[in-house]
């Protein structure tokens, strides 16, 4: 294999470059952006060998990663979709199942196309925050299709392994619910809860008295905007059938709270501190491997 | 100022009580606890002096600080109150107006009570948890009422200084509103969203694949229970009230993904990125302090 394309070059994307050339898994790492600024950056700091602003680019390639936000992704594809292209294509986007949908237009190269998510995102977006140790002890979510072809899906699967994740294969659809519950219901709720206090008269001193907790609770909310916007409605399904799980036990402790209901209080605080616990060992075993 | 008697050897007290020590800042400190093998731990690590089961060792005391669940401190008052005491009397209580009210039987000792707050909590509880540093940089707030002695209220002052520590003086119900937002309402998600996704089938499946993100944002689910259900309960009114805008926020950015109404969602992803950035501003500048 000799010429990695990674389209969009964000945190995500200038990672994977990055960490590609440093390993010399390819011959050539070419980057594509649509913006002019963050090639010349992504060029300095040794990511990519080469920049383009032009999608034709990718007539050269043996695999091409797309990483930009996901509604961009569909008119990437329709893109590709008409040009002599005879590579492994892969993707990043935190919500699979609208990303396949995009990828039939690719309609004879669709088996060559391999669903893929990396868990590994930070509050820090843009070439700048590229960091080619991101993938370390990380997951990478593989998604293939029935007509996914297996040697593309090997491949894909390999070369995460190389940047130092570990990969695990699933449906898309629960691909799905299960990032909506883990990822995009607590960055809705940490977003509302931000713009909700940031709209208070007394933002000033609230912002002002906010200590550790708030500190953490609140990270994701500095996330980027638009790649949220995207994951929000593309994985709208999902989303809104966790958000009204979650609705339904808020206002459960709401009335615990109302009625003065300890038993209720006191049964669920131990819960979820238990089951919180239990997922920091999971966490503490993983980084442990 | 020679004798100084922390109740309850949690975090907290028994954070404030080892830097006391450490400090040289009594001749004596007394911890008091209802469980004996706290109080041996509280001796094995140098955090006391001297341990009682009892409540009446106050008598000695030129300094009390009341370290335990809110709604302890209300029968701690009242046992108080039978006992021959003189000392400035202090609290370390998440809500302040509740603890004010029930400090008043008191009677004629409620003008040497300093209601006070110390920010500087941690999903860690108890006396092994305690860290003579853990005050260092945090803010400590404290909420005199009209009867409150001025040399009491100086002497609490100073001594969270001492503990390195920043003081701020403000009323007891804006102390509330403030903290029912910053603390008190993400705690509520916190524990609520991994309630909800405890029960979920597929809890095993979300919390092998959670990653940061999720970890920071879950973290103070981990907390003590008992305490929460205090704070929720002693706070209530202020609670509900930020809840109620809360949960108005949510279903409008609810509404926004039902009908993807992209200017909305963009425009308040944008504000809340926007006042996280700033928030974070406000840490790193009191941090640098």
């Amino acid at each position: 294999m000799t010429c990695l394309v990674v389209i969009g070059l964000g945190l995500i994307g200038g990672s994977i470059a990055k960490k590609c050339r440093e390993l010399k898994l390819f011959n050539k790492v070419i980057g594509i952006d649509n913006n002019q600024d963050v090639g010349k950056i992504a060029l300095n700091c040794g990511a990519i060998d080469e920049f383009s602003l032009n999608l034709s680019i990718c007539v050269q390639a043996d695999v091409i990663i797309v990483a930009t936000p996901v509604m961009v992704i569909n008119k990437i594809f329709t893109q590709l979709s008409k040009l002599p292209i005879d590579a492994i294509i892969s993707d990043v986007g935190s919500v699979k199942q609208s990303v396949i949908t995009s990828a039939k237009v690719l309609d004879n190269q669709f088996s060559n196309f391999v669903p893929a998510h990396p868990i590994a995102g930070s509050e820090q977006s843009g070439i700048t925050a590229a960091d080619s140790n991101l993938f370390i002890n990380h997951q990478v979510i593989i998604t293939p299709t029935k007509d996914t072809d297996n040697k593309a899906c090997n491949f894909i699967a390999d070369l995460w392994r190389k940047l130092g994740a570990q990969v695990a294969i699933m449906d898309a659809k629960n691909h799905d619910q299960i990032l909506a519950a883990t990822s995009h219901l607590p960055h809705l709720l940490a977003f509302t809860l931000v713009d909700c206090l940031a709209k208070n008269d007394e933002s000033l001193q609230i912002f002002n008295y906010a200590a550790g907790g708030f500190r953490d609770f609140t990270r994701i909310a500095g996330s980027d905007s638009k790649m949220w916007h995207d994951i929000f409605l593309t994985n709208k399904e999902q989303l809104l059938n966790v958000l009204d799980g979650f609705t339904y036990n808020l206002h459960e402790f709401k009335q615990a709270i109302i009625n003065e209901d300890s038993n209720f209080l006191i049964e669920h605080l131990n819960n979820a501190q238990g089951a919180r616990k239990y997922f920091a060992e999971i966490l503490a075993q993983r980084n442990k491997q």
